[in-house]
C-alpha cells in the first residue's frame, strides 16, 4: 500500500511492504497550499504514479490534505478515539487510479471547554499506539500537540503554538532586528532556565531585548535563547514535572526538545518521526 | 517651556506655562524612525517653531528621541531613581533655538537578573510622583510598563511585550487569518477569563484558533479575544491580585486594562495620559 502524509507545506509519500516495513519513502515541497484548485489528482499521480503502475491499489492520506484547503473535508472524529474509531471514519477520496482514503483528524476539548484540533498527527499516534506506547506524547511542530494515550487509545491532546509564535517574532518584531545567524546551546538552556522564572512569557519576551540591549546577549544568540524560552514555556505548561515524555519528531526537532525536556529533569522516549508510516500501514490493514 | 514626548512613531509637544498648565499641545506624526539623519532640529522647529519665535527658550525632550537611533542618545541610569537623579543626568542637545535637554530613559533589574529599560514612561512617572502617587503604576503600551512608586522615587519595573505580540500575531500568525473588523466587549471579556486557565499562554492562543473552527468563536470577535487573552495573561503575571493599580494612558488603550482589572477585581486608579506633561514641567523647575 502507499501512505502518504500530506501537510500544509509539504507532503511525505511511503511505500510500505506487506509486513508494514517501509520500502520506500519520498519527500516532496507540494503542500496543499501550493496544490491549484481541483490539482491534488495530478500531483498525488506525479509523486506515486510509478507505483502506481507497479501494482499498487491502496492509497491512504493524513494530514491537513483532509482540511477545508484540503482534497477532501473530513470532519473532526472526537476524542477518545483509538483505531477502531478512526478506522470507522475514514473517508472516501474520488481517484481513479486507487482506493483512496482519507484519515480523520480529532477534536478534543480542554478542561476549560475549548475545543483543540489536530490532522495528521493522530495517524502518528497511533503508529505509537500499533508500539504498544502509553502516557503522555509530545510531536513538536509549527503547533507542538501533547497527547495522552491510555487503554490503547487517544484520550485527549493540547496545542501549543510555540514554534509560528517563534517564527513571526523572528520575523516580524522588534526582538528579530537583535537576532543574527548563528546558534547557541548554551543561550538555549539560558532560555529554558528563564522560562521558569516569576513574569511571564510576555515579560520573558522583553527580556530578550534587555539582554540584547544591554549586551547580556549577543545578536548570533537570540534567535536559540528564544527557541529555549518558548519551549521552555510550552514543557512547563505541558508537562507535571515527573511523567516520563515519548517524544517523537524529526531529528531537527527533536533535539531542542530533548535537550529541554533533559534540563528540567524529564525521563524522555525518542521515537522515529517515521512512526506516522506505522499508523498509516495499520490503518490499511484494519 | 516646551516639552516634547518624542517616541518611534509619533511625537507630541506641549507648550507649557510657568504655573506647569498646559497652554498648547501638538501630536504629530514625525516619530523617530521618520527623522532623516541629521533631521531633528528641522522638525523640531518645523513643529514648535512658532513658539520659539514667540520667545520661549526651553525645549525639554523625552522618549526613544533619547535612543541609538534618535537625536543623541543618553545612557541609561538606573534604578531607583526619582526627580533628583533624573534631572542629575539630563542631557544637553546641540539646538541652536533654545537651551535643550533630554531626558535619560531607566534601566532596572528583575529578581532574575535580567535587565528591562524604558524611555519616555519615565517621564510620565514623574508626573504621577508629583501628583504625590505612590505603589503599583500600569502604564499600557506597544511595551506595557509595570512599574513599583515607593519613597517618592521610581524603584523598578518590568516590560511586557502584549501589544507588540497582539499586532504580530493578527498581522502574521494564523490567528489573524481567523480574525476579520469588529470589536465585541463580550469576546474581550472571555480572554480575560481565559488567560486563567490551566494550559499557559501558547495553549491558550491555538484554542483562538480551536475556538473559529468550532464557530464557537466570530471572526468579527477574533481580535478582542485576543486582546482580552494577552492582556489577561500580561496583569496575572504583574499585578498581585490585591493592591490597587494606578493606570496611565489614552482613552483607546486605558478601556480595556481598566475593563480587564475591574473583571479580575483590581481596585484602578486612572490617571491622564498627558501625565507626561507635569513630569516634564517638573524636571524643567528643577
Amino acid at each position: 500500500m502507499i501512505g502518504v502524509d500530506w501537510g500544509t507545506s509539504s507532503l511525505r509519500a511511503y511505500r510500505l511492504g506487506a509486513d508494514g516495513q517501509v520500502r520506500e519513502k519520498r519527500d516532496g515541497a507540494d503542500g496543499i497550499l501550493t496544490v491549484p484548485e481541483g490539482g491534488f489528482p495530478a500531483v498525488l499521480r506525479r509523486v506515486v504514479g510509478d507505483w502506481l503502475a507497479d501494482g499498487e491499489r491502496q492509497v491512504l492520506l493524513c494530514g491537513m490534505v483532509g482540511s477545508r484547503q484540503g482534497w477532501v473535508e473530513a470532519p473532526y472524529l472526537p476524542c477518545p478515539a483509538g483505531p477502531a474509531e478512526i478506522c470507522a471514519a475514514l473517508m472516501a477520496v474520488p481517484f481513479e487510479d486507487a482506493e483512496t482514503r482519507l484519515v480523520p483528524g480529532l477534536l478534543t476539548r480542554d478542561a476549560g471547554g475549548v475545543p483543540d484540533v489536530m490532522r495528521g498527527e493522530e495517524t502518528k499516534l497511533l503508529g505509537l499506539l500499533a508500539g504498544g506506547v502509553e502516557g503522555l506524547v509530545c510531536l513538536p511542530g509549527t503547533h507542538s500537540k501533547w497527547a495522552r494515550l491510555r487503554g490503547g487509545r487517544i484520550e485527549g491532546f493540547e496545542t501549543h503554538m510555540t514554534g509560528e509564535v517563534r517564527a513571526v517574532l523572528l520575523a516580524h518584531s522588534i526582538l528579530g532586528r537583535l537576532a543574527a545567524s548563528g546558534s547557541s546551546a548554551g543561550a538555549f538552556g539560558r532560555g529554558v532556565e528563564r522560562a521558569g522564572a516569576a513574569g511571564g512569557l510576555l515579560h520573558h519576551l522583553f527580556g530578550t531585548r534587555g539582554l540584547g540591549l544591554q549586551g547580556e546577549l549577543a545578536e548570533a544568540e537570540t534567535a536559540d535563547y528564544l527557541s529555549g524560552l518558548l519551549i521552555g514555556h510550552e514543557i512547563r505548561a505541558a508537562w507535571d514535572g515527573r511523567e516520563a515524555v515519548h517524544l517523537a519528531a524529526a531529528a531537527t526537532l527533536a533535539a531542542p526538545y530533548a535537550a529541554a525536556l533533559a534540563q528540567l529533569g524529564a525521563q524522555v522516549v525518542r521515537h522515529d518521526d517515521d512512526v506516522v508510516a506505522t499508523g498509516l500501514w495499520r490503518l490499511g490493514q484494519a
